[in-house]
């Protein structure tokens, strides 16, 4: 299996919000540890639950299960660190690409970044206008980051 | 989601082991931490994940779901905190109730507790003439502290 290679953006304006649905995704850890985590998330009205074994580099194991909704909702709520991640996604086509804007909610309200998959570094791609600075391999941007410091509390 | 009610006695003698068959437990923790807790188990030939809160004196949050028990080895040999709890469980039915008598092998052999699940926290219930003192509540029992510190390191 090839690396997959993403590039991450800033997002200016707000014109790409009429460009898809924005389908609602909350999640958080019942274990972020180095070794294995455990997240839950809904993603609109579906629950998960996925456990992933430590980053190896080549492979990392990963088990996810589809659970009721209102169980991944309460764990959510009752269990998981805090703060949630709470975001709606944007999945938006443009030319053989699509982009996932994620319009952060919450503690990291007014962040809303879009990545890209690329099949190799110099792949060719359209940028559309809302696109801005590239924050690519940034770990302030990185999910873990997120919850252990908000965009709300960044200077 | 569900709230259960349970209360935990020691045993005594061996009259109880006559009663039922054994069925073999396999499990251990993706987390263990005092806020929730994260075990994976197999009983007998099925797989399960089971996400816990905290315990609030006797009555807690769970979560549980049927998984592949392939899923389920492979998480506890590759995943889960070592050493694994292993023990035969007998269900033994007094009066209304369903007693669960868990007799520990391994780190943890000699150590056997019985359980029963009520209704209420003050629900009557028979006490067969095997059960001994009650240690509902006590963190030396919790099986996430059994992994910690296994029964033959006690003093």
């Amino acid at each position: 299996m090839g690396k997959e290679i993403e590039r991450k953006f800033l997002v200016k304006g707000d014109a790409w919000k009429a460009l898809a649905p924005g389908i609602r995704y909350r999640q958080g850890y019942l274990n972020s540890s180095f070794d294995r985590t455990v997240r839950v998330r809904t993603i609109g009205d579906q629950g998960f639950i996925t456990v992933k074994g430590p980053n190896n580099g080549i492979a990392r194991l990963e088990f996810e299960y589809v659970i009721p909704a209102d169980d991944a909702n309460e764990m959510l709520t009752e269990l998981a660190e805090k703060p949630l991640i709470e975001k709606n996604r944007y999945r938006i086509l443009r030319g053989k690409h699509v982009w996932e804007v994620d319009e952060f909610l919450g503690d990291n309200a007014g962040l809303v970044v879009a990545e890209i998959e690329l099949g190799s570094v110099d792949e060719p791609f359209e940028k559309p206008e809302w696109i801005g600075e590239e924050v690519s391999g940034d770990p302030r941007y990185y999910n873990s980051n997120l919850v252990a410091h908000p965009y709300s509390e960044w200077k």
